[in-house]
């Protein structure tokens, strides 16, 4: 019996699909990769996810788990292989207010899972561009980052049990609520972030926090990149740690994103070097009663710490959002970031983090670096500054090897002792920094990991590890 | 030549120790763990470290790594072992105030830590009672919990990097100070917590935080541990989220620290059954200017709240520390916890931990399944209220055997959503109970994993896999 049959008699007919059925199942958002899938499965159940493990497992037959084709490095290429869809395990199965924590399957729309935990007055803090596609089971497989890392860090920091199942298709029980859990190693860090590489992660207790109350949200137009750090210290001093996000875009990005959107409208009067989109949250009451102003004082506050700041000359402009659609607007400059930077045919993505007192130089050196090989290159940067994260694109005009461009980049990357990939992960796209850039004992020890847990290599093969 | 003469040959006489010298390696702080080492070497640097460990792969001699000698899980326990000290590695080599992380040897003091972190205005918030002998690896080793969790979260979530040494004695860099880092499988994570068993640990950069410039503490009694988390979530209502600490001591548990201390001072006026010590920590600075009281405002206000709550009947009377010496009295009784608890021979030690609202079914149902085996058995509880973190120490009479209790307060735990090893970790204590109850596919894949990294089973063998 082949593997479709056998997987039609254990799902039904009509979830397993081939042929044409799988359009969708064959590239991935960017559409820079295509490939053919053996055939796609959507099973409906953990028992069903084992099901189908244990038949590809006894065929040798690879698996490429896939939950919402957001992923920005082809972690879901999957020539020939099993696409094993996790979009039906979409149950939000219990939401406790009291313990502050979602029980959910791989298959949840991180959108839905906001707004399930705003029903409750609560918040899943976890946010991106992505988040009306994006489903947890990638989130999670991706370890994914975002605009509240600054202050709620990244998804493996939110997550407090999951299960998963295994490439021999039995069921990993990681499942718990607790905060303190000293029982043995931590399965379930390796599989967050190992990119469906260990294991099929299939739900997930994931920690709510308090709603903040009040929201302060800014576009902000510095000097510079150090000066914007600068304010940030400031406002983190003033509010007690409140800063939920801190994004850069500089001129270019700016420009380019108000030449594909001729609706909206720039963030000043006149254009600016540095912007900055800056959003604070608080959750105590005394900060959210409105003022004689109408403003919250979270709001107002803000509004004075950045005038003194303009007076000082830190800050060259401000607008602070006075209504909820302000709010939306300062976002969608930010959120349209993927948009932007493929927006240009042959661009080359660098998601890469640096220290934070190192992404002046970063940005001056690489550029450097990259004129040098290429000096037509343009560079479309847009980054999470709070985290030292920039998203590092450049749109080559063919000057020089796209790849000699990325070398150059990873190289000024590593000497100011930061990563090559921050939070977009390795999927095959990165596989070559992987080589190049991670520790030999470690890339070893990793795939150690990955013989150990999949002999067989079925599982997501020819991803992460060089 | 012997593992002994090859040890010396590298580190020098002095740095190997025999016979009587070993007598600080040869037990722990419990007393309860007495063992025979083949030798205790004392290395001054990582090469140093990756020299031991190639010697000891070629022999197939077994290392157990050992800090500070504070576990309370028989960790280090090691017959016929190279003890391998990090404490020469005490290096703190470097505090960064603007990227706020420490860059430490594995062989550094705690309290040290704290110190130098505090000298630049910043804080590295893990604590606990054994602050002053406990060092950095053995944090590491064990993922240590302690006072602040509530807050800053577990020694894991303090980790940017390591570095450590395999069991075939090369170097593991894991080394960085970035925020976001999504490049390949999070070994880290994977040694944090995994007690010597996979590679040693060397050096770390840890997270500091701005310091609080201003703390609140007081005890309060409460009528019942479920009206005390109640007034735990308004606490963190008013204060948005500040408490630091909220520790929870019964009427027997202070009763036996002023019995063991004569010369300290009851909490409140009448003894109380509920016992909480709760602290806040404040970082805005317009919190922390005295006010005509001369009480900075974090304290007046939460003197407020406690007046509230007082009038509500929550809180049946509170004292909130007016000096710094007020609040090390308040800290004195709690951090006597390990003595306390230990004070009686044959007491038996449960480091367990629940989901918060079960926290008082917990104690009511482990009271009860204990005392239908040991009428006469005697409960000594301290807790981490505020994590759900219960150490559930048993004092019994001899009518029932103690694995039976254990046994019975486990199955509570379990029934519970909860786990056995909250912050102690396993070493050679708790290996049944992961056998009892950890799943049985999570043991086969730690197993695969140690296996896949330490192949010839030396490094601390016999600890945390059942």
């Amino acid at each position: 019996m082949s593997v479709i049959q056998a997987l039609r008699g254990t799902l039904g007919e009509d979830r397993v699909l081939t042929g044409d059925d799988m359009a969708a199942w064959s590239t991935d958002w960017t559409g820079r990769y295509r490939w053919t899938p053996l055939c796609v499965v959507r099973p409906g159940s953990t028992e069903e996810v084992c099901a189908v493990m244990r038949i590809a497992h006894a065929a040798a037959v690879p698996v490429v788990p896939v939950s919402g084709h957001t992923g920005l490095a082809g972690g879901t290429h999957g020539d020939g292989a099993v696409m094993l869809s996790l979009e039906r395990l979409n149950a939000i199965e219990e939401i406790r207010p009291e313990a502050r924590v979602a029980v959910v399957g791989a298959g949840v729309v991180l959108s839905a899972l906001h707004e399930a935990a705003e029903a409750q007055g609560l918040s899943f803090p976890m946010t991106f561009g992505a988040r009306g596609s994006a489903r947890i089971g990638g989130l999670l497989a991706t370890n994914a980052g975002g605009s509240n890392v600054l202050r709620y860090g990244n998804t493996r920091d939110l997550v407090l049990g999951l299960e998963a199942v295994t490439a021999e298709g039995r069921v990993l029980d990681l499942m718990t609520a607790l905060h303190k859990n000293n029982a043995g190693y931590d399965l379930r860090h390796l599989l967050i972030g190992s990119e469906g590489t260990l294991a099929v992660i299939t739900r997930a207790v994931l920690k709510l926090v308090r709603q903040p109350r009040a929201h302060a949200t800014a576009m902000v137009a510095a000097r510079s990149v150090s000066e914007a750090l600068v304010l940030l210290n400031r406002l983190q001093d003033v509010s007690g740690g409140a800063v939920e996000a801190f994004e850069y875009m500089p001129a270019a990005y700016m420009d380019t994103y108000l030449a594909l959107h001729p609706e909206a409208r720039a963030p000043f009067d006149s254009p600016q070097a540095v912007n900055i989109l800056l959003e604070l949250g608080v959750t105590a009451p005394r900060d959210s009663t409105p003022g004689e102003d109408g403003l919250v004082p979270v709001t107002g506050s803000l509004q004075e710490t950045l005038a003194e700041l303009m007076e000082q000359g830190l800050v060259l402009d401000a607008v602070v959002a006075r209504s909820e659609t302000q709010r939306a607007e300062m976002w969608a400059r930010r959120e349209a970031a993927a948009e932007v930077s493929l927006s240009r045919l042959g661009a080359l993505v660098n998601d890469v983090a640096v220290p934070l007192d190192a992404v002046e130089a970063f940005l001056t050196e690489a550029g450097a670096r990259c004129r040098a090989l290429d000096p037509d290159v343009q560079e479309m940067v847009v980054a999470h500054l709070g985290d030292g994260n920039v998203h590092y694109a450049l749109w080559p005009s063919g000057a020089a090897e796209g790849g000699a461009l990325v070398e150059a980049v990873e190289e000024v990357v590593r000497a100011l002792g930061g990563t090559f990939s921050a939070e977009h992960g390795i999927g095959l796209h990165k596989k070559a920094s992987m080589a190049r850039h991670r520790d030999p004992v470690a890339l070893e020890a990793m795939r150690a990991v990955k013989t150990a847990l999949d002999p067989k290599g079925i599982l997501n093969p020819g991803k992460v590890l060089p």
